[in-house]
């Protein structure tokens, strides 16, 4: 699914310009990419994956298409990692087999990739540079300064790409957090120092752009926390959140030693990335305090609390499967309490709702005010990091086109120009200067689709293929002719799935196969006798004779063996 | 897709009891359908079609299995309708082939129950008998009366359902509007009468029951929309909204005169429902302010205001097809301003995003705030109608469970017993009588699915097939064998829909078709040879080598030609 994004106009490219080119992360949220380039070097940041939309039945991933990385290999520098977030990392596997470059990450952020990558056996391949905030790294003519900053996941950073020709700032996924719980707030003093030197170009997390106010802190939450557990003193809690949250985890543990609780993380990807977090301290979690599954019986329900994955009521993920009674070792009590510690992310109210009915039905309690607080900037925090900054040129990336707008509104309200904002298609080629900037070109970019281990072997056609199937099935048309003689030695023979139930359906089919007969015997009756035309006829004619029966439009597959 | 509820136990049923029996309308939003009897007559309240979900690839809608109705056709007197929403009226077409009877309904519920008779043949078979609120009817030893209700579509009733066992009162859907657009406020008085003489059971409706507070009148948009023409007065402005909605097009025309605008109708149901309630004078629109798409670009933009469908972001639906630049006569232009009245279903977000992206792109302009009020009761609302009927038993109606399980909270609330509260299932027969309820047995229930011209001929069986495959893809494997000798005279050829791109694969076919073909040589060669036989081992071989290769799952189905 390779496009070339082509406009009627371009403005003239010059050899020092900076290009900034987005492969990916503007049409929706999700497959954040980013390349920089400065005469023969280029960097990348982030290389994220999203979650395929219902018009992709059967997808498990999309990933950018990166053909562009591979035409310029001898370029490039490196993958910069802002977080850990799979919108900003999950692409790398796919990505690093097709084009091999270091990446440079975290230690938070490390670890996850790590993860990743020994699943897919390129840990021995690819070369992984960790830093820390505050560092700088040389990248050919560029240089790339970590900056600290606030989201839902530790060790984020904004990033300071540097040329000769001006600072770009990157901001990553970020929010402005003044009491956070690991780390210090987002290192705004570094970014105003930037700012008086002078920022080129801001790019910028449009998420929450069209919020106004601030993001709470992270904070916040702890308080609903001690007091659900106050106020069910008696009961077993449960809470579902996003497994990479670490540091509400933490709040949550630290709610459940004060209540003397015992703490249960159920979930593999929940599981996984605390044992990450845990040895690597950013969970402080005494010994004594986890249990395992297996214990849960030994302890009253006063005495525990479960953080759990399926926050979004994701089918197979545990809260799902215990909600539905699907789950080995969980079952939902009347009197247990559960916490969502989490905000629908659109397209999922369904999934979570039917979870909310599942748990209801059982008598339980939800808990879903005040127990969440998003990663993103809001408004005011946009303005503050605008302001701070002070850019020259303003690109919002992040988020769905109204969000990109609604940050490139702010960016005007605070006094950039809008012919100097910019809200690029994916693969648009976006050249800065001091003196002017502007969309130079356009170049390969798309999305490859992961299924199984395909990837980038299911395109459009196929998927046209799968929605039809899904809607209202296949029927199979199969003959055998003599090759010869030209004539019908067995069949038509029809088979159908997914079309009608067949044993209720007998008269139906076989009038259908009657219908292909006579399609076949006029083709063979005729002069021009040729298996397309054979296929032809049966597909048209059985089409027809579906569409008046029923008023339904299943793939007409014709299979025709020759002896 | 039928069901038989079956508890562990049943309280018994007298036979002056009053049943009550939902069929649909509890496990979800929609597909309303409540019978009630008594002795030897049965009244069924209203016969509401849902949504297919997307566990139902290719379905058109989901309509109620009426077996009950049929197995007592000798005791039904008629379908009594509360409003003509599709989710209270959508299936009659559907039922009323099953099982013919009159049917009783006001007069904006009547043509549009006739509007949809008309297309299905049903005219001149089925009774029709309109009737006005504060009417009685009676149905062999039951009677019923029409009381005036506020929703979002005019000429809506609560149902006084009497036996000389007592009264139901069946709220339909409901809200209370003080200064409705349309005729008087929901008959607070009558309902206060009823609940003096005595209500025996309230089945209300549950859909806001998890919002506090009241449901503010319909008339609070109006400001809005003048508002938003004031404010916009060179721009042209399009309004989304329900196509049943009569008072909320009333209120937009009213806007539209006041400011000197003239108004265009867009979208197939919209235009039908609007035509019919004017017929009718529920809609008053001067014959000059109406004009036709063909006329818009007479007008200048400030002069014109389009109503049109597509407010949940239905594809098909006026409003989408003009974001995505697809309306053959209606473009958007930077300048304009699109209004959304209405609020997301769940569900409908990420559609509706796609169109507010869209627009956002051309550059106009989107209003959606403080331009939608609802048509359901909320807990105050609630409260109001429990405290004037006072009644012995509660019945939560229309809603998931957990809108019914909060609606039950309110009835307790209020005073009403929890043993005096049910929550039942589709098909639970509850009996209530003076002295007690309780829930005494379980009949037919379930759902038929409507496929194009079939219905209930796609069952769970079709819809698991056609999610399989949606997800992989079909391989058809033919063979011809000769039924003498018992050897492959031609194939196994492969043909595949969905799978993958086949240019593209060409080794993997091959190696399949190896595969395929030792499997069949291997039956072919061993002692027991028989064609299901061969099938099986086809597909086991087949499974097992596209899961290897690729961790796909495609359908697989061998068609075996006997020659």
């Amino acid at each position: 699914m390779a496009n070339k994004t082509r406009r009627s106009s371009y403005m003239t490219l010059a050899d020092r310009d900076i290009k900034i080119i987005p492969l990916g992360g503007l049409e929706a949220i999700g497959m954040n990419i980013t390349v920089i380039e400065y005469m023969d070097s280029m960097i990348v940041v982030d290389c994220g994956s999203s979650f395929p939309t219902e018009e992709m039945p059967g997808i498990d991933l999309v990933v950018p298409d990166v053909s562009y990385l591979v035409q310029n290999a001898d370029k490039m520098k490196g993958f910069f990692i802002t977080h850990g977030h799979e919108d900003h990392i999950g692409a790398l596997p796919y990505v690093l087999k097709r084009i091999n470059a270091p990446i440079y990450a975290t230690r938070l952020t490390m670890a996850i990739i790590e993860d990743k990558l020994s699943s897919h056996d390129l840990l021995e391949s690819v070369k992984r540079n960790v830093v820390t905030s505050g560092e700088v790294i040389h990248a050919g003519d560029i240089t790339v300064e970590y900056i600290r900053a606030n989201h839902s996941i530790a060790d984020s950073c904004m990033l300071a790409i540097s040329t000769p020709e001006g600072t770009i700032l990157h901001t990553g996924d970020f929010k402005v957090d003044y009491t956070p719980i690991f780390g210090e707030p987002t290192d705004l003093q570094r970014l105003g120092e930037l700012g008086k030197k002078g920022v080129l170009a801001l790019l910028s997390d449009s998420t929450n752009a069209l919020r106004p106010g601030f993001t709470p802190s992270e904070r916040m939450v702890a308080d609903t926390f001690n007091k659900t557990l106050a106020d069910y003193k008696d009961s077993r809690i449960m809470v579902a959140t996003f497994a990479s949250n670490v540091a509400r985890v933490q709040q949550l543990v630290n709610s459940a030693i004060n209540a003397g609780r015992k703490v249960l993380i159920e979930g593999r990807s929940m599981v996984s990335v605390v044992e990450i977090a845990k040895d690597l301290g950013y969970l402080r979690i005494p010994d004594d305090v986890l249990i395992d599954v297996d214990m849960l019986d030994n302890y009253p329900d006063n005495q525990t609390l479960i953080i759990m994955t399926g926050s979004q009521g994701e089918a197979m993920a545990a809260l799902s499967r215990v909600a539905a009674g699907k789950h080995p070792k969980i079952q939902i009590k009347s009197s247990d309490v559960i916490i969502f510690s989490s905000s629908p992310i659109p397209g999922n109210e369904k999934d979570i709702n039917k979870v909310i009915n599942d748990i209801t039905r059982k008598g339980a309690r939800i808990i879903n005010k005040e127990t969440h607080v998003s990663g993103h900037a809001c408004q005011e925090e946009l303005k503050l990091i605008y302001t701070l900054t002070r850019p020259k040129y303003a690109i919002p990336l992040h988020g769905e086109f109204r969000h990109r707008e609604a940050n490139a509104e702010i960016a005007q309200e605070l006094g950039i120009p809008k012919k100097n904002i910019f809200l690029p298609d994916s693969g648009d080629v976006i050249s800065v200067s001091e003196n002017e900037a502007g969309i130079t070109g356009g170049v390969d970019h798309g999305t490859m689709l992961v299924d199984g281990l395909g990837v980038g072997d299911v395109g459009s056609i196929v998927l046209r293929d799968r929605q039809t199937l899904a809607k209202d099935g296949i029927i199979v048309v199969a003959m055998t002719l003599s090759s010869a003689a030209k004539e019908l030695l067995a069949g038509p023979d029809i088979v159908s799935r997914g079309f009608v139930y067949v044993r209720e359906s007998e008269d139906l089919m076989e009038e259908a196969k009657a219908v292909a007969k006579d399609a076949v015997e006029r083709v063979l009756n005729s002069e021009h006798v040729d298996w397309n035309r054979i296929k032809m006829e049966v597909r048209d004619q059985m089409s027809g004779y579906f569409w008046k029966q029923m008023k339904r439009n299943p793939v007409i597959l014709p299979v025709i063996m020759e002896v």
